[in-house]
Formats: structure tokens, C-alpha cells, sequence
């Protein structure tokens, strides 16, 4: 059965979910997020970060991770600190052998929800709803992070059709 | 002996530069590039950056691993790439247990030439007559990051006192 794990990347906070593969639409496995302390040095946040994506993948096993891509915003520092996680988890995920793929913040929407500009709250409510999650989803990094994956599932016809 | 560890921070090329502690100057034990090609997927390239780093701390065995800080600059596709590869460095230098330090490029050009706005042939000149290199020092990302290093020893005046 093949896995995506959809890293939502950052360096206070990064969401994971994995989702498998079923039809018609994936079963979220896990969900999470991964946080590092504002008060440790950067160096020191991006080794853990680097840690704990090379564990879920150890775990999950993953034969695609997909990563949001990061776009230039408002707030430049934060900007950084989401290229600088986003480096790390790229290239430990290729290390480990996983395909690794990105998509733009309007190409999850579009895939979640029919509309790239959707909100938050619309791209949580279909990810419940498409993978059938009744319980509350939270935090939203986490959902973020599972919608990625249902992104990269929206794309890959091949990899949800019966073999 | 205690020995520095310079990073340039780059995708396409990421310029290093080992500086072994000695008095007054430090001795330059080696410096190059690293390159990834342009035409390969970006997480491929930044795991073969870590796969690199991570045999030069092993070989090198650095106590202290200088970074160049990334900047935003006008380009801004460059800079996340500086970004994602300078994640890359800094999480693998603390995975292997370096001390790791961020200088601005006003900070290293300001501890090398005694002029933050120095350019770079200056800041060869000085790399070349500090560390005693008759030879020509290229390419320029090597001699960046032997001045990122060069930094952090004229920042650190216990790292050189005599013990």
C-alpha cells in the first residue's frame, strides 16, 4: 500500500500527515506536528527537526513526501526560518529514498477544495471530510500538512488506480 | 589543535574553508567548493550538500562550524535556495556536535579588511596575506569561506590565546 507523507514545513512548527493510499479517497494513518523551541539555537532547532523527519519517515515509510513550498510572505524572518526547515526536510527525505515533490500554497487549495482561495477553515473541513476524520483537527498545521498529501494524491492518478 | 569549519551557503555552490587555530594567524588546511548540478530536482541537490558536509565534518573534524547568514537579496529564487542550503549546513553541523556561529557578510568583510564595505577582490587580498597563500585562491567561493572562518577567529580572542 504506498504512503504520502505532506510536510507542512517550519521551524516553530511543522505539521506532518500521512495519508494511504485507498479508494476513492486516501486514509490519514498520522497526523501531528513537529515543534521546536523559539528560546534554543537555530542550528541546534533544524538538527531536531531533521531528527524527528528522519524518524517519521523511518516509521511510515513514505514513498512520496510532498512539501508545501515556501513563498516569499510579509514577514521575512519567518520566511527563513521555513526555507531553512523546508532545506532540511527536502533533503533528508531524498537521502532516505522518497520521491519528494512541492506544491504551492494555491495548488493545495485548488486540489482540497475546487477553489485556490480557499480559507483555512474550508481547507480543515474537506480534509475531515474527504478522509473521513469525525474527531476535532488540531493543530491546523496538522490538517495543512494532510492536505499537502491529498494535494500529491489529486495529482497522481496512477497512484490511486486499482494495479 | 582547534580547528574552523567556513560555509559560504550555497545550492549551486557552496564555498569551504578549514582555518587550524595558530598564532597570530591561522594556517588554511583546505578550501573548495561544492557543487550541485542545476539541471538535478532541489532535494536531491541539498541531500547530496548534506551527504558533503557531513564528510567534511567528518574528515576535518571541526570544533566550530561558521556560517554566512543569508540575506534577502533582489534575487529572490537565489535566496531561498542560499536559505534551504544554509538549513542544510547548520542542522548537519549540529547533528555531528559543532559549535555552530552565524556572520553577517558586513561582519566578515568588517573582521577581514577592517571594512564593512569592502569588495570582494579586498577581501581575497586580505584572505590570501592573512593565511599566507601565495597561490591564487579560486575559485571566490573558497576564499568567502575561509573569511567566514577568518570572522569567527577574530570574534573569538580565547579560541587563539595561548593555553
Amino acid at each position: 500500500m504506498k504512503r504520502v507523507l505532506g510536510i507542512d514545513p517550519g521551524l516553530s512548527r511543522c505539521g506532518y500527515g500521512v495519508i494511504e493510499v485507498a479508494r476513492p479517497h486516501g486514509r490519514a494513518i498520522a497526523a501531528g506536528v513537529i515543534r521546536t523551541e523559539p528560546g534554543v539555537p537555530i542550528p541546534q532547532r533544524l538538527a531536531r527537526l531533521q531528527r524527528e523527519v528522519a524518524a517519521l519517515v523511518d516509521e511510515y515509510r513514505p514513498d512520496v513526501v510532498a512539501v508545501e513550498r515556501v513563498l516569499f510572505q510579509v514577514n521575512v524572518s519567518t520566511a527563513m526560518g521555513v526555507g531553512q526547515a523546508s532545506g532540511v526536510v527536502m533533503a533528508c527525505a531524498a537521502q532516505a529514498g522518497c520521491e519528494v515533490s512541492e506544491y504551492s500554497p494555491n495548488e493545495i487549495k485548488l486540489a482540497v477544495t475546487g477553489w485556490g482561495g480557499a480559507n483555512k477553515e474550508q481547507v480543515i473541513a474537506m480534509v475531515r471530510s474527504q478522509l473521513n476524520i469525525s474527531a476535532e483537527l488540531k493543530p491546523p498545521d496538522a490538517a495543512d500538512a494532510l492536505a499537502v498529501a491529498m494535494c500529491h494524491l489529486a495529482q497522481s492518478p496512477a497512484l490511486v488506480a486499482p494495479q
